[in-house]
């Protein structure tokens, strides 16, 4: 099985898919070709919540901001699962999460046919070679060397204290959840009871349903992170956040 | 096979497909992840008109406003089809286009990890036991019981006389098309003619090529309703209406 | 392996998987369902570009402005590739692309059951019959004949000297590149050098990234045609253009 993760939209995608199926015959499965353009933090993210869920597969990924410049490609070993794609830190969380040590594979590809296309070119023959002939014959045919220090980028940590947190918003999903990084503990004990978020009292709940349709609401996010919502709306309006802003909670106990 | 049809855009439903195949190997069809936003009653609709497309399969459905609350889980045996989703109206229809009497098993799932995604955690993992186990191992593994009374909707029903009919906007699908609740009987010996749509004179057709590009017809939709669109343009924003608007149709013979 | 491409958006795909599954048991690839809506010749491009990708297969495609008039139905039989869809032009660039000498077989279906779904009751069917029993047996069943004259559409073609090129913007994709139809040899020499593109002095480069993000780049695309683009941003809004508008290029060397 190889799963396959972009930024791409359509239709570039489906050249990734003939490369593959022209060279191995196996299982695809999509996990998103519409993740924020270009943004190798929020795929970090996403990749790191949802690949976890699969059972083993060979995870190929681009967002890849920085095709054609000497970015290396990478390849991880974390358990049974193998994840390929640029080294530009989009992979480590995510392999990070799926085994404690993951090992690393990384290198300059050979000159591929395009300077702009590196997912059909460089990182789809490369998955589908993981796939049909396991990883050693892979990181040989395209060159790689192990290497302890891939790219990594940080995840921005929160400021949690006993009754304030300073945190910051990691992505938004597509109903308009605003995904914090301040830790679900944050709010025990505070379900239905009220919270300040950027200064304005907020009801918290552990479902959207706590509170009337419109109205917003502070949950625990299936991620386990702290997460402004609306129910039935979209919270990044309601609370005027992007993805990358700072948002301050306050209990009082 | 299981289908997978939600409102989750992306890259939720990758969680779903994840989960699944960690428990079951098998085909996986989606069906769409775009269905209106928490509109219970389009999903009904599309879901009738679509899963008796298919052979038989489990279909796992989730357009869910109420996620979180007392809602039910929801198993629908019909013929040899397996409907997985909330209680909520949703998988009624199609359940009833798809067999004569249809079998539903109904309860509250145990505790599910998250409070919000009970698509991951509680429909993906009762999806996958039919799908390996069989209908009456997963209705027992998740606790539901037989019950006569699903949760049901009412699609508004259309007032039809001999040259009148008021009717409703089901639908409003990606090309523009606002598909009614007005059978296509009513356009009978029509093909050509003239019909007043919310008092404007519009052509009726077999086709949407019966009118030039950019201009309005009124056809016998591939549902079988009366369907008001434009060639090659979007019949929403020419006779302005939206799912859930009423719309009244004269014929003069 | 059936391939399916269209400009349904969603949930229309769905119907023609169920039909085909309902036929045959075999592997479905979504090409894109998201090609620009009803424009025959933006769909033959991208399928020159991205079926000559993949392996043999039957490939289905659905973009079919003129659905209900008196077009053919078109099966074109290029290499071990097999295509199946509307004959308007949409298919030919592509199984040329792939054959030398491709055969191809048109003729009007009989009635289908809907005047305005062709692509579930009547080129899903086909494909199906492609799949499961071969070209010649499909033929047959659809009443088709070899035909030598299917309908061509033209590509306009590029007016280039040795200095001058005049071109067209054949399509914007989803990252917002403008590609062209003007060869990307007309940018030989040119690499990191300076162009001019509709008056304005453009640099030239392998990459996106030969520019610093947000600044135009003119680089030759993954299609092999001259691409206007803006590093991490957009080109069509930088350059102005859209799909069927005219680019003037011009080198000073």
């Amino acid at each position: 099985m190889i799963t396959i993760t972009t930024d791409f939209g359509s239709p570039y995608p489906a050249a990734m898919k003939g490369v593959i199926l022209k060279r191995v015959d196996t299982r695809l499965v999509d996990v998103s070709h519409d993740l924020p353009r270009q943004d190798v933090r929020a795929a970090a993210f996403w990749l790191r919540e949802l690949l976890t869920e699969f059972p083993p597969a060979v995870h190929l990924v681009v967002v890849d901001p920085g095709v054609g410049t000497d970015r290396k490609v990478l390849i991880v070993e974390a358990g049974d699962h193998r994840l390929v794609g640029p080294d530009n830190g989009v992979l480590v969380p995510a392999g990070e999460s799926l085994s404690d040590s993951p090992t690393y594979y990384a290198g300059k590809p050979s000159d591929p046919e395009s300077t702009t296309f590196h997912g059909r070119d460089v990182f789809a023959p490369i998955a589908a070679d993981v796939e049909a002939d396991g990883i050693e014959a892979a990181v040989e045919a395209a060159g790689l060397k192990p290497v302890a220090d891939p790219v990594r980028l940080e995840f921005p940590a929160p400021n949690v204290e006993d009754e304030e947190a300073l945190g910051e918003v990691l992505v938004v999903d597509d109903f308009g959840n605003a995904i914090t990084n301040i830790p679900g503990e944050f709010l025990e004990d505070l379900d239905g009871d009220w919270l300040l978020v950027d200064g304005r009292w907020t009801r918290v709940g552990r479902t959207y349903a706590t509170v009337p349709p419109g109205d917003p609401v502070v949950t625990i996010g299936s991620h386990g992170n702290v997460e402004l919502s609306v129910n039935q709306g979209r919270g990044d309006d309601t609370f005027n956040l992007e993805a990358g802003e700072t948002v301050y909670l306050v209990r009082t106990d």
